[in-house]
């Protein structure tokens, strides 16, 4: 295992490399067919979607693909567009109608730092734009790669995928009963699962894995996206508002089922732990050897967070 | 000029295959790497895009490429693809934060009909699911013409279309000043333009037209886009409720600032007038000769509609 520095260190430069490319893919000269772009609404997608974040995905596309000997500027771009969708959906997620949350990342959110219909707007509009950036030639020369990659992103992030979790959660708390464990479990495989999936799953499709190490990288992502979510619930039930950056103890406060309240903190802790062991075991059967050490450390990372 | 009954037949007609393919499209069962398809979001989904329409984009897809002799599933995903995209805006416009609009064809409008983060999650889900059909092989064979389908989807849909189109129109009601003519143009072009020009360009695109075609097809759209919107302005001023499924005289109710308040009512008559002969002679520009009729009744149609 690495140094726990040594990763956070690589975590952070690959960070600086997604909001330089982010901000670049958000300037302000409208592109061709782009009739303008209009600034107010520019804006608040760039706040959406700049100056924070841990960039965990696009990280997790970029050293996915790396395993292949893929690095450059296909990476990244997919890793922003995968950033844009997770950042519309904590735009929209942070909405009224929907979590109601004033405050992301310690700064306010979107809607209050804007307003209810920009953030509804620049949401569609990096949603929309992430599909963009993966068409774009300048993505990658084989527009084979990029029709895969569009189709993977669009079923991780719909219906079957983040919209469908999200309505899920939201039912979740209208429903008058705390949900299974069963049904905890597939909320969170689609919530938050899909996306983190896709991040390996892009980096296999930009590597042309074979299919055994796709399959494999795949597993590895099911289980880290699995023990990200977990380590949420432990956060949300252990952790602090300011570590946070949003506040804590929500989940409880509104009575909500969760892997916590079902197994326990302990057994919340156990079962981290035990999907950590699985995504580890996962690398090892792609069979690619020492060059997956970063993303063994990706996911002891994502279990041990603070935030 | 075809017989007005006859082209309202067959728009009616192709109306009936569209509706069939998006409720096969928007079925239960899950697609391949789907975890699930929530039920009430589905339900959203499917009642914020069946139902109703006149399908005019999926027709000028399917129209422009049958102009090149394709014609079957393919021109019928990707009309389906651009209805939802067209689908999922009218159900976020519709939003109180938006336009707040309780009627949409005659029907309680998507978040009346549910609730507001049901009907945000439900064009969420749409948009994406856009990119996901026209990205499918089954929509296809050639991911070329894939990727490019996605990438004129997402740049007519997006921050330089139809999303800033309507950032636009909002910020023009709180602007405290009426719009300059060309500040409407360049909205209009955006928030309605930019969509039906895809429809046409994504016919070439799928017809694999030659360029000089594809420049003429795309300036038929331009004009086509430019007089639905007139005749849009024209119908909110003289129209009526009952007629148009949607409350009439909102604009000026609103002081909006639209061509009918600039040039008045003759002179916007007389502008869509002049928009629908630019688009007969950018049909006549393709060389295609007689089967490009049927855009051009189209075209007559847009500007005669009654809702």
């Amino acid at each position: 295992m690495t140094d726990a520095k040594e990763f956070s260190y690589r975590l952070d430069e690959t960070a600086q490399r997604v909001e330089a490319a982010l901000d670049r893919l958000l300037g302000f000269a409208p592109l061709v067919d782009e009739i303008a772009r209009p600034s107010r609404l520019l804006e608040a997608m760039r706040y959406a979607s700049l100056g924070g974040g841990k960039r965990l995905r696009p990280f997790l596309v970029i050293e996915s693909a790396r395993l292949f000997g893929l690095t450059g500027e296909a990476p990244l771009r997919v890793g922003c567009a995968l950033e844009m969708i997770h950042c519309y959906s904590l735009a929209h997620d942070d909405l009224p109608a929907m979590d109601d949350d004033d405050l992301r990342r310690g700064r306010p959110t979107t809607h209050k730092a804007f307003d209810e219909a920009t953030a509804i707007l620049a949401g569609d509009g990096l949603l929309t734009y992430a599909f963009d950036v993966l068409a774009d030639e300048a993505t990658h020369e084989d527009a084979q790669v990029r029709a895969k990659l569009v189709l993977a992103l669009a079923r991780a992030a719909g219906l079957g995928g983040m919209v469908g979790g999200q309505a899920l959660d939201l039912a979740a708390e209208t429903a008058g009963r705390p949900l299974s464990q069963n049904e905890i479990l597939t909320l969170q495989a689609m919530k938050t699962g899909a996306l983190l999936r896709f991040a390996v799953d892009a980096g296999a499709i930009l590597g042309k894995a074979s299919s055994a190490q796709a399959q494999a990288l795949s597993r590895y992502g099911a289980a880290l996206g699995a023990a990200f979510q977990v380590a949420d619930d432990i956060l949300d039930a252990a952790g602090d508002t300011a570590a946070l950056g949003k506040r804590a103890g929500k989940d409880a406060e509104r009575g909500k089922a969760t892997l916590v309240s079902l197994l326990g903190l302990n057994g919340a802790i156990a079962r981290r732990d035990q999907l950590v062991e699985e995504a580890v075991a996962a690398l090892d059967a792609t069979g690619l050897g020492p060059v997956t050490q970063v993303l063994k450390d990706a996911a002891v990372f994502v279990a041990a967070r603070k935030n």
